[in-house]
């Protein structure tokens, strides 16, 4: 098994494969340690049919970074044979793709902690055919991780399942705490006097996730103390230490349980800034969650995820992709915040056509613009000190 | 009791507390008939401490309207004695409020079939207090329906209860149906050739709802045939035939539950006009989820409703009132949809600070302005006749 951290060096290629969303390699949020830690519980992620593409990336991103479990292995029966980083980045990272789960057990020496079913379908449903995997594998004893919005703890046939076997537990990382636990938004983010930065896109699955961890690292190896506030499951199932997965909450309870992650975060770091990671975009006709995560963390500023070579929406081929400058006039009407800079998400693009939009959005925006995987961390970092000139480097000491 | 049709005149006195919303008389939605069904099951509204305010506005919504409950009493021991709607509207309904449940049941000659928890609290959240009042009414087998978002029907005590009794039912009207069965907003409600009217507002509890009732019912006589699409737990109960309590809709789903509403309603009744319901405030810092309502019923028009005299944001002083201006422009910022009107909440004000703020808000916004609850029928209708023309009444036959 490969144990070691891997590359933190910006990916120089790119998904040939345009579904492929470009979810690069990401080292450490805040102040966690990089790397896979020992002492986590191992975990294969069961991404049947889906790996390397949208609607596996959960899967994608665990394989990149992940605090809270040590990922073993992917089950696709798709891509089976090849190393996930490989098929992702172009950058083996040891954690090989099996074909079905006793594949993947026979490459183990002891019984894997968990299966994370590391699929976020837009249907957010499970098939048939995911249940046969998962009643397997509690049969096994191990335990159940899922980011459905079916939560699989509460499937009759999985929890008596659960409790024949020796103790397995189900978690469901998007259910919510009871909603009389569930906080109101009272306006308390006001008094956050960390710079709130939200990282906003064009559409679903194109990266924001991705730019906010990646912005978050560089910040905070340059001395910006930076915490990110997860709003999904894939960065939560990740190990993001504050956030709330939006999607799960009802409507009610989205700005206030945001505002309570972010005060909390606030509280406990005192960070020079604060991160938030949105969701679909404010444009999108079915999901909007961004309104909420505007209205709950009230940011100072937004950066703008965008992929320019995008068709359409993603699992919408009917709806075309708004133009950056309509969705920056709508985050603004609808804000009082100011969109700051655009990071491009490069999918579908040559580095010759990555130079071209970044020039391209550069002048037509007027603001700075960059890909936060492909160009020098610099660049993502004038984005924020631009915008903020009071927020200064403090170079780390040597030790680091 | 009184058992005849309320008058549908509009009420020509105004609530002297600010707080009391004037959701007024109302009669008929889209084919009802009119008047309280003797079929329908007899019900107690326990709305303790709030009758007649703002979050006791699911018990003042049922004794002024109910399709799918005959309202028998209130339960409120800060009112008991009164006339609820002589406190509500200076017209008496024949519907008396009482200290307790005790008192309410010693005023009829049968046992009630419901209990129905007539309060929608801010918090959404139960009261320690209300707990034995429920329990009490489940161990005299009366069914009980909450709007709540805490679900009675999971709390394990009244649970348990409910199965010691014959055959209590507990009915949670917020519960939404499991995720897995629930939509994903697909396009389709714009096949939906009916005029899509949004009724949006400047605030929670400011009349979107009563100034929709009314404006479905005033549309329907003049035989443009109108169906109501209801988005809040308030006019689910009273027995919209269409909707979906959004505020418990997962984000996900919130924007396909309700075009799968729409769409139902448009293939089922293939009306002139569809009224939605709005929610909340698109401009609110808390409550937003008029953000999916536009998106999820794209509407040909939006209709305005705001209370001039209100000073701030209910349950959020410290928070200003928007300016129909701004909230204007921000609805069309956000939506490709336009605002025809404004209807007032007359809270606070008098005969002549209506016209006042009728003449004032008509010139301002250069939009027809009225008041659905004080001034006539066709001061409304002509919002809609003067932005769709194509809409043409037919008389109803004189035998209606």
């Amino acid at each position: 098994m490969e144990t070691e951290p891997k590359s933190t060096q910006p990916v120089g290629s790119y998904p040939s494969d345009p579904l492929t969303a470009p979810i690069g390699p990401i080292s450490k949020i805040t102040n966690h340690a990089w790397g896979r830690s020992v002492g986590a519980p191992s975990a294969i992620v069961y991404c049947e049919g889906n790996f390397s593409r949208i609607d596996g990336k959960t899967a994608n991103g665990l394989v990149r970074h992940s605090e809270s479990y040590r990922i073993l292995s992917v089950i696709d029966s798709t891509c089976a044979g090849h190393d996930s980083g490989q098929m992702l980045d172009d950058v083996p990272n040891g954690i090989a793709i099996f074909n079905d789960l006793k594949a993947a057990l026979a490459h183990e020496e002891e019984m894997p902690d968990t299966l994370i079913y590391g699929m976020a379908p837009s249907t957010g449903k499970l098939s048939g055919e995911d249940r046969g995997v998962i009643l397997e594998a509690i049969a096994l004893g191990i335990n159940i991780v899922g980011g459905l919005h079916e939560y699989l703890s509460d499937d009759p046939e999985f929890s008596a399942a659960a409790k024949v076997g020796p103790g397995v537990r189900i978690r469901d990382i998007r259910k919510p705490r009871p909603s009389k636990d569930m906080r109101l938004f009272d306006g308390s983010v006001s008094g956050v006097t960390s710079k709130k930065i939200a990282v906003l896109g064009t559409d679903c699955a194109i990266g924001k996730r991705t730019t906010a961890t990646v912005l978050a690292r560089v910040l905070n190896e340059r001395g910006i103390r930076t915490v990110l506030i997860g709003t999904g499951q894939t960065g939560l199932m990740q190990g993001a230490r504050y956030g709330v997965a939006m999607d799960a909450v009802p409507p009610q309870f989205c700005c206030g349980e945001l505002e309570g992650a972010i005060v909390a975060a606030f509280e406990a770091e005192q960070p020079d800034v604060i991160l938030i990671e949105g969701q679909g975009a404010l444009s999108h006709p079915a999901f909007c969650t961004s309104a909420f995560i505007l209205r709950g963390s009230q940011p100072d500023a937004v950066i703008l995820q965008h992929a320019p070579k995008r068709a359409h929406r993603c699992d919408f081929p009917a709806m075309p992709m708004p133009d950056p400058v309509d969705e920056i006039a709508l985050i603004e009407a609808f804000s009082d915040t100011e969109v700051v800079g655009l990071t491009v998400n490069h999918e579908g693009m040559n580095e010759a056509e990555i130079d071209s939009a970044i020039k391209y959005y550069s002048l037509k925006l007027g603001l700075p613009v960059t890909d936060a995987l492909s160009r020098p961390d610099e660049d993502l970092l004038k984005i924020v000190l631009s915008a903020f000139p009071q927020l200064v480097e403090r170079p780390i000491v040597a030790a680091e």
